[in-house]
């Protein structure tokens, strides 16, 4: 029987947990979690796992706005960077994983750049939150936009829609050819297309809206987003709070409305997850980190039905 | 027929010209001369890119150390980073490339991680030059070991010699497969293997001589390095200089002994290349950047010959 595909969206608690300042030793740790379970996964599911970047790249924007004996770089450049960074951290433990496992699998990280549209509105409000948590008070201090999100005030960066993923041909090859393949890191590299040639654009692309793209791009069987919360939740935070383990679209919509799903944390997730099955994808599931198998199972997390 | 495969080394003046102080768009804009040579090539040839990353990582490392606001990533990170970084930049002037030649290839870029010996001798003894320029009187005042190059004094930090790439088999898989793929950035990230685990090393890999292991490794035709000298010199600089367009074996020992071929420049190059003629390899040329397909046509550059 042909193997069925799964989209594994890790979210940046892959790689940070809360209260952690995130040196490297703490990433490595943390990914063992999601890591292991994708490793036996993949004995029985070709396998493609995406990844957020938000305090990586808000730490090397930190750095080199701190610092200025170098020349500066643009956010597409800083994302690729983060590409290099936390895909080797993810295919080094994924590659010890499988060794303690004893299973054998041909896998890579690729590099990704995202086409988004010159004309995107997105362009003239920043709107992806990324780097440290701070106060509202912190907030007042710092000198670019921020905007309070479900953790607290953090930067925020433009942030356009995704087009199309560039490098949708090979990823597409390689999974034919049983590889398991990391990609579109930090929502991939940001670019636009001028007749024949592409020019990176300074901006930040959500990574969850690449990642359903991606996933209907390559016609994945499964769109899993794993994240810090057990799925999507209403009221959440307040005594009454509920996991919903089915959404249907319908109650989706009113629910982002309502707004349950706050945006630059479940809003974009549910979003993402929506626009999967509205472009007839078959099953899509938002788990927590360390629910990724039970989720594939069916027994966690929320699943959105037409 | 079946096509011969190129392995092609870029030094780091693919990237950053002499005098330039590196911004994105002149590296963007010198990347054209061998990409646009590489993309015509892809016509007749399979090709692996692999890179430096010198000026880059250095500027990393410059960089998070004048600024403390962030946690500090050990060097294995930041090469990680430059291929991220480097790798994006090579593959989205090869798509224009490719694009405006109006020629179709399949083509990624890999993270690649490069297994070292914990006991290797590198580890006592930083020789491998990365970073800026400077003075003898600057060079004096830095806070970290510096050595006196071809180019000027420059940081030197742990570079240990490469054992084996990790994802060499998936390298040669997409090889067959007619993929151009780009990998071993900046060196390879360095890794050590303890039993069923994999661990980062503080240190850089130096570029040519991954470039050599990997070309043994896949059974390259062709391992082809580009710098920014016209090959070998003997008395380089000096009034009596002489370009060789072959180079024995026995007398590039003679010539390294002689001193005419400096460590950090064009000895690791001809250390390379010696190398891969050593472990059978067929054909290693020496070229400049803007000389790679008169070089393959046997037109420019030095050969090294058994």
């Amino acid at each position: 029987m042909k193997k069925e595909t799964i989209l594994i969206a890790l979210g940046g608690n892959a790689l940070i947990r809360k209260g952690q300042i995130g040196t490297v030793a703490e990433q490595f740790e943390n990914l063992k979690i999601p890591v292991r379970q994708i490793a036996k996964l993949s004995e029985t599911y070709k396998i493609i796992i995406t990844h957020g970047n938000g305090p990586q790249v808000g730490n090397l924007l930190l750095q080199q706005e701190c610092c200025n004996a170098v020349p500066q770089l643009p956010l597409e450049i800083l994302v690729a960077q983060t590409q290099g960074q936390i895909g080797y951290m993810i295919e080094s433990t994924l590659d010890s994983e499988l060794m303690e496992l004893g299973i054998t699998q041909y896998f890579i990280t690729l590099i990704t750049y995202v086409v988004v549209d010159e004309n995107d509105p997105g362009f003239a409000n920043p709107s992806k939150p990324i780097g440290p948590v701070y106060t509202e008070a912190e907030a007042k201090t710092v000198p670019y936009p921020t905007r309070k999100t479900a953790k607290g005030y953090r930067r925020v960066v433009v942030s356009p829609e995704p087009v199309t993923v560039v490098e949708k041909n090979e990823i597409r090859k390689l999974i034919d050819m049983d590889f398991i393949v990391i990609c579109c890191g930090g929502g991939g590299i940001p670019v636009i297309r001028e007749e024949r040639r592409f020019h990176g654009v300074d901006a930040v692309i959500d990574k969850d809206l690449v990642s359903a793209k991606l996933a209907e791009e390559v016609g994945v069987d499964i769109f899993l987003i794993a994240t810090d919360v057990p799925g999507a939740i209403l009221n959440y935070g307040k005594p009454e709070e509920q996991l919903l383990r089915s959404l249907r679209l319908e109650d989706a919509t009113r629910y982002l409305k309502e707004g349950h799903f706050p945006p630059g944390s479940m809003g974009p997730k549910v979003d993402a997850a929506m626009r999967f099955i509205r472009n007839r994808g078959k099953r899509t599931v938002i788990t927590s980190i360390d629910a990724i198998e039970a989720a594939v199972a069916g027994a966690a997390g929320t699943e959105v039905l037409a």
